[in-house]
């Protein structure tokens, strides 16, 4: 037992200003294993400050990597830079509150996906109370059925309903045929589109120049140098969490107060540092074991969401910067505690050790208001303690590692320092292995093959419609030169997708027939 | 490419009636491998037989598992059990009939944890319009901020709101606390929570009791021989989604017809079969991949985390039906396409190789609605079928795995379906790795670690309260024989939670102090 204590003491580091602490005393980290990546610390460091000074950080696409200059202007590598930081900010704020003192709007509509997305969610989710005057909804999808469902929710209200559209290349598929969908919502309800809706892209964009084109009521530019993983703390977010009336300046805070305190050369100090160090340790530097990631606070449910986007797509690489293919990556999953005990805690306990829990501690979610007693002296946060108290010894009971982070309380200050320590941990984490941690290439054969099979698509409609009769897809494939299978795919999309086309049942799909009406 | 279109005809599974799909062709299953593992095949379809007939399938806790008898009460194994199946479900119709037709409620809180909120969460996301005349809410913590969130957004309505309380042990602690808040909630809205109040519960249970001894509205006797992990069908799920207008008989029929499918040992026709042998190939038997499930519909969001559920508590055992050491699992995640496409695909294409993909197609997601053209000629869901299509080749090009299930659309009855394939998968997965799918051992080892938290808790508040002066952790260890850093810990947890304690700060967890003030 005392040895526990004297290994938490040694792996217990807390930030005092924000009262936020980190326990790896449960990890595998050790002394001799920070003395052996001591080279590699020095280097991250040093990588690090050679960003936040505006270096070219992302090669692959010759760009700045700038989130840590918009709560911090003043390191931003120019003053141009930097008055376009903080002037955005305020312009941010005073659009913000003209929208919220107009009362105009009931309804904040954000069409956005990926980074432009659960960013906004994350902290919408977190902050914004259900009693707020403004309620928001998002589409992040190209579902239909999803679409159908958000329009449904917000029912009547279009007319006091503004819509927020986020893309920074303003090209993202997904992103505009939501909008589209929306689009024609108003229309049908006989109301102005653009004149509810804000564009958030970069400028110059599709997006960019159809928000101009169609005079929609307000836009605001997002950098170039910001990635979408990392563009909470941009326009990307500001603008919708303001118009919910989330503290930006807190949350920018936050993360500045985070920042200013992880950008220090002290190893054994430095929160995001002994983080990468402890995620290191546990995978082997190659991903062996997955991050599972267990808030105790119903309001940080989206924060294991948002931590697998920052993660993965940040860690999860073919290439190392040599060029040697590593397929690096943490798989990062997780809801909240102590819900997900009565889900997979069994799994975690006992079966396969392929992970490493991070428990979140909230010290006080009810904000210090009243609590009845549940039992004689014990509330219901007792509860909650003792149940991340009790996974967390049980786990270690059976060689199952764990770290505990701890806040105060979930506000916009934490919330951006959180956030600051996780993507600083991951810059850090990719320079220990050796990667580019701010690029996404393996994207790019998704969205390829998704244009390919799209053309695929056309091209088997237009043969049906051309030709009469019954179709198989090897014939089709063969009258088109087209992969058979994918043929196969696109005829059962069309006969489910549109009335003028239809599937003939059959034993097999290579006996199926299909028709144009 | 004929190669990948003889490949998919071979490992293309399909439910005719259901028009539901199970393409295996990208997954690393073979004819060869299916021959190895014919023996196991056929104990675990025997094993399944036996299971459905009554035996003692879940023998740690000495009981039958009998969720496969609420969707077709015929094969229950006595009469008593039969009539008793059918005459539940419709006495939970004309309640939920009476209840909806009174008009009386606009706001349903169900209240509980992992198998008695999943489920019920699942199907209301899945299936429940925002349109109807009743909203669903949910308390499954045991987290004061949650709590208070929740009724926040219930605000004024109190005297509108019927709560169903499910725990099928009586005794669960989030549960029960979160229970105890609502009732207060009521109380100071002058309300008489008995009157509003619903248990479904195992007969004789503490929950049962106190229902009675309040005078509650109304009870639902929970089986014994109903696993959590397996209860939607059960009244747990039934309850909540009939009073919502679910069409619980269309849920029903989905599962059984699924289940008369499954039952068939037709090793390579049977969807569940294909489905398990599948996985063991993908993990070697042992659980050496992830699960990463990607439903490609809004509405399925859940459907993962439902999954993660009874994959995980199902199959994450420590030891083998012979009390061998396996460490047995699959650990699963996912939330939605082409939205996870944003967030984590650059690592699952690109990054560490520990998983294989599960694609849920649902083939038209509007169910027949009129859709706008987003290109010419292109609707929303081509570029969700697209993204999905792209996204399955890129992974097979870059060797990932991956399967893909495909639905017709999303309705009580394919739900149904899903459901009643994965639990039927997961049986006999158990069975072909040898252990019991339908315990969860490892769990009572956190719940007795949280047990003697609070206790600790109790022990270091009353030594404080008594002893006025300043503490150290390690002073109060000492003094009560207790482990310094679990006191340590609730030393912290006290000075947030109660207003007459207090932290001293210092530098470090052994120099701080406590008072009660």
């Amino acid at each position: 037992m005392s040895q526990n204590w004297d290994r938490f003491q040694e792996f217990f580091i807390r930030h005092d200003e924000l009262d936020l602490s980190l326990d790896l005393s449960r990890m595998g980290i050790d002394g001799g294993f920070i003395d052996t990546m001591s080279d590699r610390v020095q280097s991250a460091f040093n990588e690090m400050d050679a960003l936040e000074s505006g270096a070219i950080a992302n090669a692959d696409e010759g760009r700045m990597v700038g989130h840590y200059w918009l709560r911090n202007a003043k390191i931003a590598p120019d003053a141009d830079l930097q008055s376009s930081i903080t002037e955005k900010i305020t312009s941010v704020e005073n659009y913000a509150a003209q929208i919220r003192d107009s009362g105009r709007y009931r309804k904040l509509l954000v069409i956005g996906i990926g980074g432009s997305a659960l960013g906004p969610q994350l902290v919408a989710d977190a902050l914004v109370s259900p009693t707020n005057p403004i309620d928001v909804y998002f589409l992040d999808n190209t579902d239909p059925g999803g679409i159908d469902r958000t329009l449904a929710a917000i029912g009547d209200d279009l007319d006091k309903t503004l819509a927020v559209v986020i893309s920074k290349s303003g090209g993202t598929k997904e992103t505009r045929n939501s909008m589209l969908e929306a689009q024609d919502a108003f229309r049908k309800a006989g109301l102005d589109f653009a004149a509810h809706a804000i564009a958030v892209t970069g400028p110059g964009s599709q997006l960019d120049q159809l928000a101009v084109a169609e005079g929609w009521s307000q836009r605001f530019e997002m950098e170039d140098w910001v990635g979408g993983r990392t563009s909470v703390m941009s326009v990307v977010g500001l603008v919708p969490l303001a118009i919910l009336g989330v503290d930006i300046r807190a949350f920018l805070d936050g993360a500045a107060v985070m920042d200013a305190h992880t950008r220090q050369h002290d190893t054994r100090g430095n929160l995001a540092m002994m983080l990468a160090l402890a995620w290191h340790e546990a995978t082997n530097g190659r991903g062996e074991k997955d991050m599972v990631v267990l808030p105790y606070s119903d309001h940080l449910l989206l924060f294991s969401k948002y931590l697998q986007q920052l993660v993965m797509e940040s860690l999860g690489k073919e290439l190392d910067r040599d060029g040697q293919v590593v397929n690096q990556g943490i798989a990062v999953y997780g809801n909240k505690g102590s819900t997900d005990q009565h889900a997979y805690v069994q799994q975690l306990r006992d079966g396969v050790n392929n992970f490493f829990a991070t428990f979140i501690e909230v010290r006080d979610t009810r904000h210090g208001g009243e609590s009845i007693e549940v039992d004689p002296d014990t509330l219901t946060s007792d509860y909650l303690q003792g149940f991340l108290r009790g996974t967390r010894e049980a786990l270690s009971g059976n060689e199952r590692a764990s770290m505990t982070l701890s806040v105060p309380e979930v506000d916009a200050r934490q919330l951006g320092a959180l956030i600051g320590l996780f993507e600083r941990a991951v810059g850090f984490y990719a320079s220990l292995v050796n990667i580019n941690a701010y690029h996404q290439p393996g994207v790019e054969a998704g969205k390829k093959a998704a244009g390919e099979f799209l053309d695929l698509l056309q091209r088997v409609r237009g043969h049906l419609l051309a030709n009469g009769e019954e179709h198989r897809a090897a014939d089709v494939g063969a009258a088109l030169n087209l992969d058979p299978e994918s043929v196969y795919h696109a005829l059962t999309h069309l006969a489910a997708t549109r009335s003028d086309f239809r599937r003939v049942p059959a034993a097999t799909p290579s006996e199926e027939t299909f028709i144009a009406r």
